[in-house]
């Protein structure tokens, strides 16, 4: 294993310090319990937007805390869950008065520890709102799993329902823009290569030097196949097809595409499947009015790229053009 | 060779059709001779700034065209440098009759070829100054170049000089603001893999499981040492120390820190160097005014960071925070 690390069990909260240390504009780093939050957290009268996850997928989440997206994010080890105290001090911290929406990937234990946080919550009088995403077409039910995985769609989600919050929408109103947003975004992705957990030391799957994983999970879950590595175009197609045959888009819907770096495949790769992605959607009739090209959802140092379709409309474009404030994902201010 | 690619000679066309399709907002495609404008180029009795390079460091240099930063960007072949015609025609479209920077990194094919364009582009009426970027302490000489290489430093170049274009300084000033922005930031980096290049379909270097390369090039030329991997903290101070010590920085200083993956390296682990990196700029009395953390030169899938220090004083410190619309980087507006 090669890393840029000190010990891997310190790796988390070198990384908070270095975030605490980089954005002291945009954020505040909490620790024992570890979460981030906004630097002007609680936002009187505005709903709270959390989420959090294992890390390892960087910048989701920390690096969209800030104005007009995530109030908070609570890392947890590498690719682990993070706990109920840490969701729960998190949701204090940024309760505005107004309430706060959960953004929960779905995997078994983020489900079952951001309940358990939620219930909490709830005794202490917060009022909270929880989201399950699982955009993820590739597969049924997966290794950490029931039913399917949350993915890419997270980031878009984030950033909508983050600007809908700035707005100063209720929380009833928000988590229904959550559902809506969950129920007409589908993703898949592939990893040519694996990803190595640091306190693993180790590679998490074994992948031959000249094959690829279709529809791998963001922490190196099992996908749908695995075969001979193939073209740029032949795996656009292969990602494309599933994602817009799932929700029937109609011709003439206006889609935001995501094309997103699982960590290891550089930009230049992106760009090439961007392209065709955009000729396969044109071919099924859809109108690509927005996109988000590059590392967002990552799952380490992983080689491969996933792509999101998000169904767009009137309200959609508004929110997902609102200025937005993170380190790592902004715009308009 | 495992890579999301077609073939490995339609890369950078079929990249460049993705960024048209991407980014019409902010960017017009130009093919045969290949060149990126911003889209609103020429700007009338604006400076032009222009700069290129061989493919494969993405976001750099066509991610950073745009309103204030490069006016242009001429991609060669995968690290191979432009031709003398991309970057005349380049010159020609971003003319708003206030002359043309050319920011040349020193590697002797990019030297040479700009020096070509220049001079046919002065005997076709237009003004153009060259600055070259010479930032890499790590050797003297290197295998595409004579005296140092230039790279990170080129980012932050392009930057600050294209905010002073914006301003409307006149070509003078530019060029000689650029010059003292190489005059003041030095970088170095690391590998823990190399890259491959799509055309050659194997490594540029071998590098055993267990050995790092310090002072390597963003195109895997041989660096300083190569050596065991230590740790984060141990290789941070190793780059560190070579770049603080070459320029004679005194204690009180404002500078910019920028640590960037060489592509292949995570974003968790730039903040663990960043908090070692911020630690060691203060001890040696150095203060850390502001920063920049992510894969903005970078060198295909190559695992690796560098680190670039840069001076700051309130006429840099005005022009970085001064709004920039770029695919790559971007704020205030």
């Amino acid at each position: 294993m090669k890393k840029l690390i000190n010990k891997p069990e310190d790796v988390v909260l070198e990384e908070l310090k270095g975030i605490e240390l980089a954005h002291p504009d945009l954020v505040k780093v909490h620790y024992a319990p570890d979460f981030i939050t906004r630097a002007d957290a609680p936002v009187k009268g505005k709903v709270g937007v959390i989420s959090g996850g294992g890390s390892g997928h960087e910048p989701m989440h920390g690096g969209f805390v800030g104005m007009g997206m995530l109030d908070a994010a609570c890392p947890g080890a590498v690719f682990s869950s993070p706990t109920p105290d840490q969701m729960l001090e998190a949701t204090k911290a940024v309760d505005g008065g107004a309430g706060v929406l959960h953004i929960v990937k779905n995997y078994t234990g983020d489900v079952m520890n951001f309940k358990m946080a939620e219930d909490l919550a709830k005794d202490e009088g917060i009022d909270v709102e929880a989201v399950v995403v699982d955009d993820d077409v590739a597969v049924k039910d997966s290794t950490w799993t029931a039913g399917r995985r949350g993915v890419g769609l997270t980031v878009l989600m984030e950033k909508i329902v983050g600007a809908a919050a700035e707005e100063g929408r209720s929380l009833k109103e928000i988590a229904d823009l959550a559902r809506k947003v969950n129920g007409q975004g589908r993703s898949m992705g592939m990893a040519l290569t694996s990803c190595i957990v640091p306190a693993a030391g180790k590679p998490t799957f074994d992948l031959p030097e000249d094959e690829m994983e279709v529809g791998v999970g963001i922490h190196g879950e099992p996908g749908r196949a695995r075969m001979k590595v193939k073209t740029a175009d032949e795996i656009t197609e292969m990602l494309m097809k599933p994602v817009i045959e799932d929700i029937p888009f109609k011709s003439g819907d206006k889609v935001l595409l995501f094309v997103n770096s699982m960590g290891g495949t550089p930009l230049i790769e992106l760009y090439v499947i961007y392209q065709k992605a955009v000729e396969i959607a044109e071919k099924a009739g859809l109108k690509v009015v927005r996109n988000l090209i590059g590392p967002y959802i990552t799952s380490l140092e992983m080689a491969g790229a996933s792509i999101t379709v998000l169904k767009m409309d009137d309200d959609l474009l508004k929110l997902w053009d609102a200025p937005v404030k993170t380190a790592g994902m902004r715009w308009g201010i």
